[in-house]
């Protein structure tokens, strides 16, 4: 008999004390896209991957979850910052469509453009605005794989009415890519790949 | 401060006693796909969506972990029944790759084509095969979402040596969503599309 066991994604433990350090109200999307960066930075120093993602309430600009990457942490290949966030953000307000349960909807900060798997994601949780820092490029010139994404995915994301902000501080938030892969990061994905 | 909340996806807890009929090891494709069709019909009995998913060692066929989709029942819209099996087997044994864990890989049957999310998650978990009953359009003839995909994603997954099987047990499969819509379950997704 297998074992059936619940999957289970953990924040790291330094997230409490990391964010007491940050408002809870954000005045633009810079403050908001520091904090992504931010967190992505402390990821890497606390031997994660360098992502990290924001959710706000798009009309109050209120802090409603963060991710970062805990793939290697989880022993989950799903833990990717836009994921941990937004499940983080569904479970606690309870429902899988955050369009329904925050008035306004809700903005996702990414410090990097999703990969393939986070681009599919985002839709089904009901976001209403993604805004990115990195570029794609940037992720794979740092050696990460952002798998298979339909070229067109911007134009797709507007259909949905999902907004599409690119490059937001696209330098700093490349450099903690560039810096990451020059450190000698975990360049984590399967091996026959 | 927002919570600081741990993400957890859970089985139904008809699952054990479900699978109790059924081999731990299967003698072939047509047998790992009836259980994952079998899995989708259950849980749409137990009211929830009509997915389900086996994941199985390639070399020997012993059942590693299932899935169905739990969208509604974790509130979260990672919960896929692709995603569940995998993120299972991963948190069973301790690794996020599946293709260094399990000699010879593994195989992922999966009741219906991926949606864009679970194409985009499939080639992070390390799954070396793919077979998928009901196709994309039978998914969305029943008024479900699959999220815009790469119209080439079967060829991407080649050159990641993923091999796909596609429309296998299709006419058993695409029931399994028909009726689904036909009985008015509900057609989840986020609120605006």
């Amino acid at each position: 008999m297998i074992e059936i066991r619940d999957i289970r994604i953990t924040l790291p433990p330094w997230v409490g004390a990391f964010l007491s350090d940050w408002p809870e109200t954000f005045e633009d999307d810079a403050a908001a896209m520091g904090l992504a960066i931010a967190l992505a930075r402390e990821n890497v120093r606390q031997v994660g991957g360098p992502f990290g993602a924001v959710l706000l309430e798009t009309s109050s600009g209120r802090l409603v979850s963060v991710g970062v990457n805990r793939v290697l942490a989880s022993h989950c290949s799903l833990a990717h910052a836009e994921l941990v966030a937004l499940g983080s953000a569904q479970q606690t307000l309870g429902g899988y469509d955050l369009s329904a349960l925050v008035p306004g909807g809700c903005t996702l900060f990414s410090s990097a453009e999703p990969c393939a798997m986070c681009m599919g994601a985002i839709p089904w949780a009901g976001v209403g605005r993604l805004v990115c820092g990195a570029r794609d490029e940037d992720a794979r010139a740092a050696g990460l794989d952002e798998g298979h994404k339909p070229a067109d995915w911007v134009r797709a994301y507007a259909r949905r009415r999902i907004a599409v902000t690119r490059d937001f501080l696209r330098t700093q938030a490349a450099a903690v890519l560039a810096d990451y892969a020059e450190s000698g990061g975990v360049i984590y994905g399967p091996r026959s790949h």
